[in-house]
């Protein structure tokens, strides 16, 4: 059984507006606000309350959801006094934005000071996962925090407590991180059947469900022998990712070899050849490239 | 509806003997040979007949399964002016071993030379798929001579025909790749996840079913933080790939950037710390050691 909430849901783009549906249908109280006030006033039709300002959204709120651009957008929100002031006592924010580990752990201890508990809790699985209410959540805070807001959470898709705060953002690096390189794994073995006379199609079906299958091999795979480079995920953003895992990862004292040499290669595609634009599978272009097979 | 045929099959051991099994199972006359006659004789209960000697085994036999270690053990075989003699007219050669691809090439070439076609079938999947007709089995050759044994290949698992001779071999090279370069991808992720603070167990269980989720992530990523690297796939075998898939890249004049460094990390691993014993997973060893954790 879930408990009706009052929820404040700050960011309702295209991930933070089918979340807030999914929580509206699961009966609880909504309250939205966004920077551009249409894409909030788009919901009022679903039964959300629609707020002036985040101070308006959060006040009165048992929990508040942000899903922002990353953490140096949801920073100054947390920040703000007038913000501070209006949240209750007891509610916790979850930051489900895709941010830096390091941004997260900070702004969990700006709310801590003032008593209020923070999770960070990014998602996976896109707008498709959000409509659905099928988001992987990764979340990084209090078991206690974690306990009060579960039943929430489901309402968008499958939670998973992994540790204490920043090791949701760290379990989406890790999660971006397996995705670059498993990229570069696919390229490489695409190229190679492709050039040897075999049919690429033939070999991802001869190849489903066994140990090199995933969902990379079988969508990715087929964008690269497909030439169909239209985004899904853009190479900027996946260079983002890398960055903030090897910054992560420095922080840390690890080297990183694999992550690090993907990450040099989609920044040599953007460079050169794609301008960040076109889906991460286009990695395929960088290793023709290098292949002397882009004329 | 399987025609019923009158199968060789030779080698049976790990894998061939629950192949041999399945054909049977099938309705199949299956004859069997084994270099350690034991292993051939064992199948006699199942209803299999034992030959003396390759020569007898395919005498008569419509199609011909081999299931040995590697090309090396299948040349002699295939040039044995006997067992040419002895192979009849409309025989299909189904090499079910994995070998190099310019073995396949070879050995397709010399029955062709006497009017026998060949197919290069490799599979994947392990003595759990042989055992339950599960393999997948990747299929290079002629279309009509793939046509003609489909059926049969059916009854042991999925094949997929994915081009001319040698392609099947490039396939499971390919599959291997894949394999390899992805556990290079799962040691760095957990090894980030782990120094950062977070339950790997529960990052695993988080990405679960989104894109970085593979049976490699699950299974190869829980071995790793578990340190348990009874093998399994051994790194000596993988490193055995990864030089047939350089090589046969060389043929094709192409560079794999990430296939050569994830090979030269096995390589390490094997010459420095697990002689090529351990499964190869222990490739998060390797990764550890760089990064100084391996007192």
């Amino acid at each position: 059984m879930t408990e009706k909430r009052k929820i404040a849901v700050l960011g309702t783009g295209l991930m933070g507006a089918p979340m807030a549906r999914n929580l509206l249908k699961a009966g609880h109280t909504v309250v939205v606000w966004n920077r551009s006030a249409d894409k909030a006033e788009a919901l009022a039709g679903n039964g959300a309350q629609v707020a002036a300002s985040p101070a308006d959204a959060v006040s009165g709120a048992d929990v508040i959801v942000t899903m922002l651009a990353d953490g140096f957008a949801t920073g100054p929100l947390i920040e703000d006094s007038v913000v501070q002031a209006a949240v209750s006592p007891g509610a916790v924010w979850v930051d489900m934005s895709s941010a830096k580990p390091e941004h997260a752990r900070e702004q969990g201890a700006v709310l801590a000071a003032i008593g209020i508990a923070h999770l960070d809790a990014p998602v996976s699985g896109g707008t498709k996962g959000a409509e659905a209410g099928t988001l992987a959540i990764m979340v990084g805070g209090t078991e206690e925090a974690f306990a009060k807001v579960r039943d929430v959470l489901e309402a968008m898709g499958r939670p998973v407590h992994v540790g204490p705060s920043g090791t949701g953002q760290l379990s989406k690096l890790a999660n971006q991180t397996i995705v670059a390189v498993t990229i570069g794994a696919v390229a490489e073995a695409m190229l190679l059947v492709q050039q040897g006379g075999a049919d690429p199609a033939a070999v991802r079906a001869a190849l489903k469900g066994g140990f090199a299958d995933s969902t990379i091999l079988q969508q990715h795979g087929e964008r690269m022998t497909e030439g169909n480079f239209e985004p899904g995920g853009l190479t900027k953003f996946q260079i983002k990712d890398l960055d903030n895992t090897l910054s992560e990862a420095g922080r840390l004292g690890l080297s990183l070899p694999s992550t690090q040499d993907v990450r040099d290669r989609f920044v040599h595609l953007m460079e050169k050849m794609d301008g960040g634009e076109l889906d991460h599978s286009a990695l395929y272009l960088e290793l023709k490239a290098r292949n002397g097979m882009m004329s």
